[in-house]
């Protein structure tokens, strides 16, 4: 999933995420129309429609170096009163950050439409999506579970030696850097799953807002703030910053005040998160989740079973959100069917996407369908063009697996409303599958006649999740879903979705020792809080 | 704690990491005893002992990088079989890797303590703590908890969207590198913590030996691979690496087929290792576990009531295995009292260390006193002095804070039987705490008249572990233990002492969808092998 690279950034260019002197560079990209611009002083920018590719919106001010350090600073002060909450009263501000999204439904989904040009629908489901985030880590929080607090009573007769009292519990970090995704503008920008992890954890946030959706951005700002106010919290908890200026990265994750860094997009600018953040005097864990190109196994039996069906899901969920989801199936491989291709062309004549999230992945898709196309024994299904704003061709590619090893592009991962689809052997997809990088997902469609041990395996060596007759598409936020997976799926063992995205932004510190009085609560024999204390 | 330090490599001379081509600078610095020589065109070394630094016991051969490829491979090729063991059999298997090494007792005491210097009852007592750490691990591992098992079952009014089936468990990676330490030749050498966690896991290990007590390193290969014979397992599944050439490190490091990297050792060398594992084609985890200067905060009740046994406790720790372990007190803030002065310098005179383990920690040590001797305003008072091979004088150094903060390398970490005590107010523990980088551990030694809810605050978010009147040498192996804290204490999140360092190495896979029989087993709804399953 791209996101610093919308602004230029590429793997032949790292050093344009440094310094104003890219400008040029990186922001021409743009279509020049994101490019920041300077009255009186003040640097700013504007949100563009990709409706018609046409500015949205007022000016918005790009935050220089002294006011992004004055934000961290800020948060920092105040991070020890969210740590401080008892888990009930932390739990009340989470729903109360909920409520006030919320309220703020219709306006987030009309200014969401129209910078980021995705559908009502899809922005309805993000909103409700963005609350039951909020929700979810209040039931969990207000449990004092992801405390996880430990107790070894003092033994002298414990061995290898006698042991003291130790006691231990999951602490917040301090401060967390959150950088915004561009294809969820709610569900994973601002106050996304990463932001609300980290924030559910106890640590202030500063947030990098994605300058492709900057007034939903400042909208949802608005309404964490609303919420602090009323829960009686300091407003410097939560901010975000605003520019497209790629120098914010370098200030956020270098600051010596930022204790970890959340992050969604291409592993490209993940990678120079990880360097900056390795760099430091003291370096810090990136969380980052970044590029899987989610392949699909289909089983002889299965074509044969269900031809249509797979066909049309296939194409819906390459095509869902016009393709810019990071779950999105690449690759599909599948054997030779005449009948599932006119079944693909066929459905996905019927279908027309919204424009892309910017120019600049505008741009990169438009690059990748053309490289692809140049590839011989490569056939290219176009299907309906849109043409209007940052609209494009949704395209299929058919080809067979030699061609695809030879042409190693068309494995790769292309942002936007594209699949290659591969003929393959079924005998072959276990060597295929040893071949893959790291996934987010990965993907079997079979019968109850097949079984797959061994490919079930690979994928599960190579893949956060592994789907059985489903499409990746669409992740359901709950207790065992693991959105994660080997490079470059991402840069831990972690999961940026679901209640277990919590254990990111905390660490555990043990008191050896302490008298009753002087324990942190949760950690005191009498529990006040009633937290769940595993006692040895 | 040092580890390639010991090899000459420094934080000016990082790139002696790189190459053969640094034999001259780099392994000068270790007495010209444990340098490579070459017969025959094998490379080979010795262990050196630290009683009289001569050579001890036969030549050693270097492995190369096709021999350390080969390790890799080899692990790699047979790891799914140790990752497909019943908890059952994966625990019997970590109790006999204990029986094994319980069963070389008498050998591994004799030949450690050659090697190392260190008495016979330390050494006894790492034979022990290395049995125990196994089975721990094995009565964790039996329970299949170590696994999380969370399962979702499908519910089509699951919010935000219908939930389809989902259950993740843990999955060890595959080949963990791991790194043994210098100082703790058994608990935290090639069968310590790291690889009894990663073993435990379910991964292959590939375990660097350190050149300080190679053929203890050997013994213990011998035991692990005797175990794996006895299991019916591939003894590939665990090996160690020999040498003292530091390329090797890069290619452990480096290898595609390691997929993590457990390290305890210098933070020049964890730099070394993060850096590697960053610009790798896919990068790794490191976890690492460095340095830490472990401050005591003095109360002036505390010295007021039991003067004399802090003295005693301070020097004690201190000097403890001759003041080479990575929690000794290095710093000790004390408000200004001739009487505690008066009974450290007492004590110091009545106590005699081991030598040091090796010629690079020795060479360093006395450097190191010799730049901190030569600071104005430090009173240097120096103990019992031995003079056999690597033998040092234990020296502790007494000043002011206003000098100590002038001169910031009294305030560093010096490997070896030394300390600084410096003479500060209480009224300073704050400030003074908020400077500290982050710790292994810190201690307030106080009374029930205290309370220092401020200063507890402060190194809870420094450290990996608070102590109250207590000392931080000797770290329990316990459930409720964390060894780690906050870089440079160490590169992650995670614990590398007790059980909870198993979660390091695995990682959740989900699995979607899937037919009862098709999931693995601790997924299936029959449960065959009873593991908690959280259900949703």
């Amino acid at each position: 999933m791209p996101l610093f690279n919308d602004l230029g950034i590429t793997e032949a260019n790292p050093s344009a995420a440094r310094g104003y002197s890219t400008f040029g560079g990186g922001y021409g990209e743009i279509k020049g129309l994101m490019q920041a611009s300077s009255y009186d002083g003040v640097m700013t920018f504007h949100a563009v429609s990709p409706l018609d590719a046409h500015p949205y919106g007022s000016p918005i001010e790009e935050c220089g170096e002294a006011q992004t350090c004055t934000l961290i600073e800020r948060a920092s002060a105040v991070a020890p009163s969210l740590a401080d909450l008892s888990p009930e009263a932390h739990a009340s501000l989470l729903m109360c950050i909920a409520g006030e999204i919320e309220a703020k439904r219709e306006s987030l989904i009309e200014t969401a439409c129209a910078e980021t040009g995705l559908p009502i629908a899809r922005i309805t489901g993000e909103v409700t999506r963005t609350v039951v985030q909020f929700q979810l880590f209040a039931d969990l929080v207000k449990t004092g579970r992801h405390l996880e607090v430990v107790i070894d009573k003092a033994d002298p007769n414990y061995s290898p030696a006698p042991r003291p009292d130790i006691r231990k519990f999951n602490q917040p970090l301090g401060v967390v850097a959150i950088f915004a995704a561009s294809n969820f503008p709610l569900a994973f920008s601002v106050a996304g799953g990463d932001s609300a992890s980290a924030i559910a954890s106890g640590n202030a946030v500063v947030a990098k807002a994605h300058p492709s959706h900057p007034n939903t951005c400042a909208l949802v700002e608005t309404a964490i703030k609303a919420a602090l106010t009323k829960s009686n919290l300091s407003t410097d908890l939560f901010s975000i910053v605003q520019g497209t200026n790629p120098e914010i990265t370098h200030w956020l994750a270098s600051h010596p005040l930022i204790s970890a860094i959340g992050f969604t997009g291409s592993e490209t600018v993940g990678r120079i998160l990880i360097d900056v953040a390795a760099k430091r005097e003291r370096p810090i864990p990136v969380f980052a989740e970044m590029g899987s190109i989610n392949p699909i196994f289909i089983s002889d039996s299965a074509i044969s079973e269900r031809c249509e069906a797979l066909a049309k899901g296939v194409v819906d969920s390459a095509l869902l959100g016009s393709g810019q989801f990071c779950t999105k199936p690449g690759l599909i491989f599948a054997p030779d069917s005449a009948d599932f291709y006119t079944a693909i062309k066929s459905h996905l004549a019927s279908l027309s996407v919204a424009p892309l999230l910017n120019g600049a992945i505008f741009g990169r898709y438009n690059d990748a369908i053309s490289r692809l196309t140049s590839i011989p024994n490569v056939e290219i299904v176009p299907g309906v063009s849109t043409d209007k704003g940052f609209g494009v061709t949704p395209t299929f590619f058919f080809t067979d697996w030699q061609t695809a090893k030879s042409h190693p592009e068309l494995l790769d991962e292309h942002f936007g409303p594209t699949a290659v689809v591969i003929r393959a052997s079924e005998d072959e997809y276990c060597e295929i599958a040893k071949g893959l990088d790291g996934q987010l997902t990965s993907t079997i469609h079979a019968t109850e006649s097949d079984s797959f041990v061994e490919l079930i395996k690979i994928l599960a060596g190579k893949s956060g999740r592994v789907l059985w007759n489903g499409f990746p598409t669409g992740v359901a936020v709950t207790a065992a879903m693991n959105h994660g997976g080997p490079w470059p799926a991402s840069s831990s063992h972690t999961t940026s979705v679901g209640i277990d995205a919590i254990y990111r932004f905390m660490r555990p510190v043990a008191y050896q020792g302490f008298l009753d009085s002087a324990l942190p609560t949760p950690l005191k024999d009498s529990n006040p809080w009633g937290v769940p204390q595993e006692i040895n």
